[in-house]
């Protein structure tokens, strides 16, 4: 695959006051996202007698006995902990948990901004999965929920499937479950604007992380008609003798038609591809392969697989990306917030595919004028939350 | 030590609205005593591009790439963990990480109120000091200090010491260093009012737990005549055959005059007693054996080891406690939240015993009109927290 493409170099302009730049200029002025404040004021020694010692005795005492009531009388139930191990983070890959923290305070920002959850970044100085499971198992009880966030694939499964099953408060990797969600709500609008039975539809997935692997359960369990995933090496097959254990499994369960071959290869004849790999992955040429009125969601952020402009020059007709600057943005902001609140709300123990598949349903039905610059709703539409929140149950 | 004391049955009156029943149905209210808020408001898509994608992603790689200016784009620097394992909570024992949750709010509330630190509560789900010590370090890239509380000895003093050497950030569990800071201030000022040479005085801590661990320490570095350490079994010496390691340095370093026996047999001549103990331990008669005007510091909470007006009858001269409601509270409060606002601020790597000896010298130094009554400043007098922070060097 990488042999086959010329990678484009592509030149983001840096003017002198580029989002970049305010955006580190905004940063060194606030130091840092977000606050911890006190419920009420602390004045006195009578306040004192009772949020802190004696009083606080009787509270604990109290809940060290009923524990099922810790979430009535603390904090923890509306708060949820967003951790990273900075092994990929946005665009930028392994950076480490410094490079991660302004990435987890900003998602905190948007948990309390839009869905009124405490949200509280813990960046990990591990990379190992053993530990990492250990340390979000030691902190577990202090949170109500667990959002996993920028950790790399494989890692990433083995870490969110063992804190499902060890924890008894929901634990979900939003890179992947979030943005699979906002990808099949996406898709299920995306059809129905080119008229397709999405059901029997031909879709390649381009980029076997994380994003990609979610996205591809999401699609099985909805029911896709051929589902294709293509990593750097060439389209995921039983033939293929390099695969881990993750891959196997897509392996197994996608490729009905046992294909062999590059990004072309898998593009020829399909209704949709989803980029998420990395820039200039997809070449203009490969979308001229595809299924009339081609639908190119390129979520590579923030460089695209292909640029909207010349995916459109080359014959796409829904074009998705993951930036805000262009229409049809992916983007997990949409989901998450509400979900993690319907979770706490109606104290459901965990997330499932199930549930992520109902969500991505009522996502993609707040869309009413579908066309081909919108099929993904805004984050600041406040159907979208009560569409998340109400798909939750 | 144990046979001698007939305990006496203390009863607590609990009226319909006590503080207790009161802290209850207030922390039902509150639901949590803390809250975690943006610094700024989200509102729509340019707000979102500066404080999260795209714009973060340069603030990332700019962190990244300069880890030291971290503190300075991020919230790390002004954010302390406040870590407990429940192990120890208050005079409640080993009740658990839930019931340990509303103390370490009630911490956060006091560290953002005094000294507009950013706390986070973390309550482990561990009790073994291996696993403490690699969550603690796991999550510290999120954190600019770490207060360790309401850990149980002798597992409190190894997970303190290795955290201080593995990690480059200030560590203290304020079981131990806030209530030694606070005893030693106390006593400077206790041994003026009577009129005695402290560096000549003969002390007695009953009681060997994290605080009697820390006391001695401190009173040995600030130069204490004659320092004797009492536990359930009696006097601290090296005639004793069980004790542990940390037991067994501190017979190394005290009772120079290798007394054996109990409490009683410990008091008599002494100049002051410290109890870090538990209920009723320090009998009214023990109080007579003891030198004239004597100094008696109860500190168990909520019920001392003697309570002050039966200390008065048998002879007690200058009284201390670990209660708002009688006069001289021992209470960290006074100068945790000063100290971490230092640390943070002067950027001192790491706390020291040199450190805390002369912030007691300072606190002490802020009461004006030493008597019985006033040998302790209240936490809300605001020299409390200048003495405090400029003694931090």
């Amino acid at each position: 695959m990488q042999k086959k493409i010329t990678k484009k170099k592509i030149i983001v302009k840096d003017k002198k006051n580029s989002v970049g730049e305010r955006a580190i200029l905004l940063h060194k002025k606030l130091q840092g996202k977000i606050s911890i404040t006190p419920k009420a004021i602390l004045k006195n020694f009578a306040d004192l007698s009772l949020y802190y010692t004696p009083g606080v005795g009787a509270v604990s005492s109290f809940v060290a006995k009923h524990k099922d009531k810790t979430n009535e009388y603390t904090g923890r139930g509306n708060m949820v902990a967003v951790v990273s191990d900075g092994s990929a983070v946005l665009g930028l890959g392994n950076i480490g948990p410094e490079g991660a923290l302004p990435v987890m305070e900003g998602k905190a920002m948007i948990f309390k901004s839009l869905a009124g959850i405490d949200a509280m970044p813990i960046v990990l100085s591990t990379q190992n999965t053993d530990e990492i499971v250990a340390a979000v198992k030691a902190i577990a009880p202090s949170f109500g929920g667990i959002n996993l966030e920028d950790i790399a694939a494989p890692r990433c499964f083995e870490i969110e499937a063992r804190l499902k099953r060890e924890l008894t408060i929901p634990v979900m990797h939003d890179d992947q479950h979030g943005t699979a969600i906002v990808v099949l709500a996406g898709l299920i609008n995306a059809f129905k604007v080119v008229k397709k039975n999405i059901h029997k539809g031909k879709v390649v997935i381009v980029g076997a992380g994380a994003a990609g692997h979610a996205i591809a359960d999401l699609l099985l369990l909805y029911g896709i008609g051929e589902l294709l995933v293509v990593d750097r090496k060439g389209i995921i097959g039983l033939h293929r003798d390099d695969l881990d254990s993750h891959k196997h499994m897509l392996a197994t369960l996608t490729n009905p038609k046992k294909k062999k071959g590059d990004v072309a290869t898998a593009l020829t004849g399909a209704d949709a591809v989803i980029g998420v790999s990395g820039p200039g992955i997809i070449d203009p040429s490969f979308i001229s392969l595809m299924d009339k009125m081609p639908i190119v969601f390129a979520l590579a952020n923030p460089i695209p697989e292909i640029m909207p402009e010349e995916a459109r020059r080359a014959g796409a007709y829904v074009i998705a990306t993951g930036r805000s600057d262009f229409p049809n943005q992916i983007n997990n902001s949409l989901v998450f917030p509400a979900l993690f609140r319907a979770m706490l709300d109606k104290k459901i123990p965990q997330f499932k595919n199930e549930l992520f598949v109902k969500v991505a349903i009522a996502l993609a039905q707040v869309v009413e004028n579908k066309n081909t610059e919108n099929i993904i709703p805004s984050m600041f539409d406040k159907k979208v939350y009560e569409a998340v929140y109400n798909a939750v149950s």
